[in-house]
């Protein structure tokens, strides 16, 4: 049986006019900002009159650690909405944005697959609602700030050695990640050392994901640091004021954009910070917007639950006051086959003690998920070439671990095949299991968080820092930044720093080779790794073969 | 009496839904794109559908040389769109989409002013519908995609030294006129010299404002060249494969922006390229199909009729085959007095001498634009503070050149000021009057190109070039070059280079600093003075006062 592409299927989508999409949230006409016909924006004073609305169960979708085989984590956030509606619950699914740039290099990514997707696909790997394009523009009006404010005198007495404020293009190109800037004489102002992220990377992007409103946007932004004077004391975004302008640029980014699955249920596409450097959710506006809204919001969070779930709850969640009622971890037969040592070569057989080899790493995440005070379930994304012995050997090793595995077939069926993992995942959030707390409290010391991330999660024996690091931690506390939560920024692939000990390594150490304070999004990054903050593009990047066909459809994207 | 801000009245305006304004052109709900309630683009397949509609009357509006007294040309075309519906004609307006960087410089612009504006106000200040943005990103695909192909070893040959394509951002960040680029160690490619300019600067602007379509933009897009090996051939954005991609990401920027004037009538805010390095003038997609659906399409070209309305005449019309079927040249008693030598302390007393001193400024482009073959209008935009006296006598000037000039006061009344205009200018439109040809043939050698221009526009004895440009054009012409128009770049301020000479001078020279290419776009940019490509913030920004107050609305930008 030959399967269609994502693209395919896609395309045959019949949507529904996004107002009618909006009006299965209450959302009427006049406070969607409608952008095409299949997208829209929530108006802000219809966001205002909602506040003070009951909240809806909150459902968080995150995985184990990806393997090469992938693990369907947005397409089974996708399902499990579409299941949701189905068995009658109001339901709408939060994810983030897509990146443009990378997506020239790479082919670019569906918003889920299958039967399960949001769309328009061509759209949100584009330019989408212009988000990004506003981030952009807001970032690079500090940077253009800051070297003006030099240019003109420098009264702030910025140390030029010490400006941390890197530009930003939401485009692959390692030309820019180190150059030399103001070149070319008195006119063009001071030479230095700069460097270009790509967009995403910015701390205006985490920030405009962390926002529970406008002013508050304007805060964080204006806390943002820039730079450091010869007396080390920093610079902020204030000090340059330039957070006023960046807050007008972003007014109508911050707002959620709404569109839907194919199986015409809502669906927010809001925000899209790195899961290293950043937290890698979705925003907390979309997120708070569609709890007021729906019965049911399903969410999800990047890489692996130990990065992105322990993110979400440490960071977004504590932030953004949230606590999940359900938490949906996702796996597959052929990845928990990688974990168990088998190469995506030899992935097309059945190998059921390949299965239980790979477990511990579920079982891992179980464990971690549930010192939060979460309820967890499993969801089998199933792929047609698993094998019944292979799920059944899932479900028993789950259930050995005190809860429960639930195959899902959205990805083949759609809703009809995510009913069940609906209709158990419903039960548990409206049960009011859940006892959500953070793994560590705000007041306890940088250090310690590190520790308590490193040692209750990755399950490492120590952490290892050097003493300038330790000092930097130290002086950040005493600057009052002590209270913040940690953003770990490390390999996805492993429990561990190195990313092919997959499976549940015990005995291993976690380095902190730099710590990095984002004052204005509000936490410490924590790099315990090689961190790319703007990717090159391939020999043969995607875009040489991206084009419009003969009747305009875009071809090469996907 | 206090007059209200320009902002005040646009607060003010109460606009009609974007549908219903379609509606007037007759475009369809489906048939546009709505970015909002108040803004849309116009499907491509819509606008295919009327190709074979008869076009309708092309009213071209121009100026004197600008002075810091102001002119007024976008507001007298809004006032005579506005004043030609009102006289029953279905006219739509065509004019220039503004930059965003620089209104984080100085304050942003009305588009008009008074009761002649177009709305709303803070969107086309701001992202408006992504146009930009759109080709801010396409601009910088193909910049990542050239220092990736030299990365991965360069089998084009490219000369690093070479590289003519520049960069570009839409923001004034005058420290990245010049850097070097590709500095790190190997992982970031070959250092080299490079350096961004503003957005609306870039080629790729000037092309999706003279592409007639999607095919035509890919292919102009092709034929841009970026970079010349060290036997000097050039590399054509085309050998880098960037062309199908950039087309893609520019799809919806080709579609036009449909808005409305303060009297909701029709107007299409479209592209903006420069006036100088480029032809300044909206584009041609909304043009021709503005020309499908109105009667009356009422557009302008940007700076002096010396600069504007010849770059409109010999280039826009020329590659889009068009032909005004009657040209508005715009002139205020105020600058008249300027141009007769007062300051602009002084303009506030009647001085009926001086309007009559500076008239021979206003002859001349009367002259120039009858030289191409075209019937020509002047109108009087008035001002409050005129009197009788002076406005005669700008009458009685223009009436003994053997034309005819109109009060206008649309920018008081709105279109019950410009109705007197409106009516004369659809008189002698319907009239047939016209039998417009360019200046110049496209066989004509490129110097004599300059020469035609600079002795029968500007007037000037001579042009001066050195051997090594006139050698340059030659080659240009030898590879196939010389049958593009020339794309004049000199001061608006004076029919001469020397921007403080007003009126209307005679003997003076044209001297060619520099010849440039744009293959691309189709046109060889003479330089004749300084060209500013990338403005810098001043001391104070606009920027630092820009902010959202408490009701949310924008402050500062105006």
């Amino acid at each position: 049986m030959a399967y269609k592409t994502d693209i395919e299927i896609a395309r045959e989508a019949s949507k529904l006019p996004i107002q009618e999409i909006g009006a299965k949230l209450g959302i009427g006409t006049d406070d969607l900002l409608p952008f095409g016909h299949d997208k829209a924006k929530v108006s802000q004073s219809f966001i205002d009159s909602v506040q003070d609305r009951k909240d809806g169960k909150l459902v968080l979708v995150t995985a184990i650690n990806p393997t090469p085989a992938g693990e369907g984590k947005t397409t089974t956030t996708v399902g499990l909405g579409d299941g949701l509606n189905r068995i009658g619950k109001n339901a709408c699914v939060c994810i983030r944005e897509a990146s443009l740039g990378p997506n020239f290099g790479m082919k670019g990514g569906a918003a889920g697959g299958g039967y399960a997707q949001i769309v328009p696909m061509e759209d949100m790997n584009l330019h989408f609602t212009g988000d990004f394009h506003a981030i952009t523009s807001a970032h690079s009006l500090l940077s253009a700030m800051i070297d003006n404010h030099i240019y003109w005198g420098n009264d702030l007495e910025i140390d030029v050695r010490r400006v941390v404020w890197r530009r930003v293009v939401d485009m692959n190109d390692r030309a820019l990640r180190q150059i030399t800037a103001s070149l070319g004489g008195v006119a063009n102002g001071f030479p230095r050392e700069a460097g270009f992220d790509i967009t995403v990377a910015s701390e205006v992007m985490a920030i405009l994901c962390l926002a529970r409103n406008l002013s508050d946007l304007q805060e964080r932004l204006g806390n943002m640091i820039v730079a450091y004077r010869r007396d080390r004391t920093p610079v902020y975004c204030r000090d340059i004021k330039a957070d006023g302008a960046m807050t007008v640029l972003l007014k109508d980014a911050m707002q959620p954009n709404l569109v839907q699955t194919l199986e015409n249920n809502p669906a927010f596409v809001h925000g899209g910070p790195f899961a290293n450097i950043a937290h890698g959710c979705n925003s907390v506006m979309a997120t708070t917007t569609a709890l007021k809204l729906a019965d049911f919001v399903v969410t999800e969070a990047g890489f692996g639950a130990d990065l992105g779930a322990e993110k979400f709850l440490n960071i977004k969640c504590r932030k953004a006051g949230l606590a999940p009622d359900c938490v949906v971890l996702v796996a597959t037969v052929r990845a928990m086959k990688m974990n168990g040592g088998i190469a995506k070569a030899d992935l097309g057989a059945e190998n059921v003690d390949a299965v239980n080899a790979g477990c511990p790493n579920l079982g891992r995440h179980i464990s971690n998920l549930k010192s939060f005070g979460v309820p967890v379930v499993v969801a089998i994304n199933h792929f047609v070439t698993d094998t019944d012995a292979e799920v059944q050997a899932v479900k028993d090793y789950v259930a050995a671990q005190g809860s429960e595995a639930i195959v899902s077939q959205h990805w083949e069926f759609g809703s009809k095949g995510s009913e069940a993992l609906a209709t158990r995942v419903a039960e548990i959030a409206e049960s009011g299991a859940s006892q959500f707390a953070p793994l560590y409290g705000d007041e306890m010391p940088l250090f310690e968080k590190i520790e308590t991330v490193a040692k209750r999660i990755y399950r490492a024996d120590e952490v290892l820092a050097d003493q300038k690091i330790r000092d930097q931690l130290r002086l950040w506390e005493e600057q009052g930044y002590g209270n913040l939560p940690v953003c770990m920024a490390k390999t996805q692939y492993s429990f561990s720093t190195d990313p092919n000990l997959r499976g549940a390594p015990t005995g291993h150490s976690v380095p902190v080779r730099e710590v990095r304070l984002s004052a204005g999004a509000g936490f410490v990054v924590v790099v315990c790794g090689e961190i790319m903050t703007m990717p090159g593009l391939p020999r043969v990047p995607s875009a040489e073969n991206i084009h419009l066909n003969e009747a305009g459809q875009i071809e090469g994207l996907f």
